[in-house]
């Protein structure tokens, strides 16, 4: 089994309340790079930092890599436009930082990110991979490519989008949104049927290698699991504009699932997608590092679903889970 | 257990007649990309070639991978120094292709990679590495940084470096080393004290990379054995001309130490090594793919010692070895 996780920014990240995927603004363009060091290694190497949002929860990059030390998994860490310097070792697939959505061309290397994502993918020998991401922001520039393929209103009710915040907020999203369609020059819908467009306009790195990756697997019989929430709902967004028919599985937390701000069964439904929410019970967990969690801060990222899955099916039981993600947690170099 | 292989290039290969690290001349520059991914994955991915010897004899990355398969390692591959692109995912420390060491600076980045290489080291939170290499025309480019050390004579009769020719062609490669000395207006042993020089006027990226890692584990407490052969007991006269004192081990295989051109006992005792040859007994293999070995081709590369030390620790027979690696080789996408 393999995780294959895209790790990239954009600086839509920088627009202030947007995401609680780092401690402050500052610390937040390191987030995707520590989080692959802690994925690789179980701890930062080169990044001066461990991910943690503005109250203090941890990243799940620690609960990825917890499920990782009890069941085994292989890890690949693609490059999708890292901002600061990684210790992990990474895949190149020719990604840059995205730019804001609200300018005209915030990811011009997108076509070509997803045609190298897509190569890479074919190529690899594996059954069976699980996609996962790590990008502040994220959500966003997702809300943004689902606007350009006029799938917005793929739920009936709220966003279509869920949140690293615990309220998720929906108003500050749609109007960037807004703002960054009209800096496209489009209208919404505008680039049905042209998915890799959209990403380019609207979107941002990690979505364009994700779709290249799970397209390019999913044609060479390698079997899919979209590992995240509703960013990785987006890519199997971007498949279907793309033509993909073969059936999608998306695996996640029961956070996301539980958010309230989104119908996620609209969009399985929108999008022909098979759900699986995984719950860790972490309200059982009686921990400071559970609390952000049970709270409905970060919810999912860096493949926190997949693990939680991937455990699952190992029989690995929840209280072993939890009591793993304890130990790595302390081991962090983290602040008193 | 981590295995960390650098794998890089040195224009020092296009010499006619001193490597077997490709099938011709114009393969042998992607050999460290696609030993890299068939060690992260099982076989090529984006290489064009699998890595064999001009008589088809496989690179000892296939062995690697197939101890990994059985034991169960991490692998880490850092780019020091690739001159094409591949598909594994590799942690970057500044290191660019070496030039011909008949220039007079061939390797520029040697000092900055070393430095990178050796906070990489320090930052790594293993108990343990094992520092492996592929790069072709290596161990001509370790005589080079012998002589410039003043350690070419370190053994009493013979090459201090071995070959992946079963004919290791040493009067070529003391010429080449001799014409690199003039180049660098050196005089042997010039640079005796002075490592990073050495490696910079006389070596290749990769013995920077190998170096740096080493120093730096060593440093943070991780326990350091040099996987390969004379390019890794190379690295510990680095390190002893570096000033680092503390005990060194070296994980070779049988081959190179049955390999009659070169004194391994010497170099260990002049570098301070405690060796361990393994002999995967490839002579009982009876198939093709192990006649070369047999036949003194390769003999080590990709921390292929290592792997069957590590093999031989975890209780895992030579023939359940063979076995694997039969299997990966009859996986791969060789010609008929």
């Amino acid at each position: 089994m393999r995780v294959v996780l895209a790790v990239g920014t954009t600086r839509t990240a920088e627009i202030e309340g947007l995401s609680a995927a780092g401690a402050d603004p500052e610390a937040m363009v390191h987030t995707p790079s520590a989080d692959a060091e802690i994925v690789s290694y179980g701890e930062p190497v080169r990044s001066p930092v461990v991910p943690v949002s503005p109250t203090g929860c941890p990243t799940p990059a620690v609960v990825t890599r917890a499920v990782r030390d009890l069941v085994g998994f292989d890890v690949t860490v693609v490059d999708a436009g890292l901002a600061e310097p990684t210790g992990a070792p990474t895949v190149t697939v020719g990604a840059r930082s995205g730019d804001d959505i609200r300018e005209a061309d915030p990811v011009p290397t997108a076509p070509g990110a997803f045609a190298a994502a897509r190569e890479f993918g074919q190529a690899l020998p594996d059954d069976e991979v699980y996609l996962g991401e790590s990008i502040p922001g994220g959500t966003t520039t997702a809300l943004g490519v689902q606007a350009a393929l006029g799938e917005r209103s793929a739920t009936a009710d709220g966003a279509s989008v869920s949140s690293s915040l615990p309220e998720n907020p929906v108003e500050r999203k749609e109007a960037v949104v807004d703002e960054g369609l009209a800096a496209s020059g489009l209208a919404e819908g505008d680039l049905s049927g042209d998915p890799r467009e959209a990403i380019r306009r609207m979107g941002d790195p990690v979505l364009a290698v994700l779709s290249g990756l799970a397209l390019g697997c999913l044609e060479s019989g390698t079997a899919v699991t979209l590992a995240g929430g509703t960013q990785l709902a987006t890519v199997a967004a971007v498949l279907r504009h793309a033509g993909e028919e073969r059936p999608l599985d998306l695996a996640t937390t029961q956070y996301v699932a539980d958010d309230p701000s989104v119908d996620l069964g609209a969009l399985a439904d929108a999008f022909d997608l098979s759900v699986t929410a995984t719950d860790p019970a972490f309200d059982a967990g009686d921990h400071p590092a559970f609390d952000g969690y049970v709270a409905g801060e970060a919810k999912e990222g860096v493949a926190m679903g997949g693990a939680l899955a991937l455990a699952r099916t190992a029989g690995v039981s929840d209280a072993d889970v939890r009591e793993r993600v304890l130990e790595r947690y302390r081991s962090l170099p983290l602040d008193a």
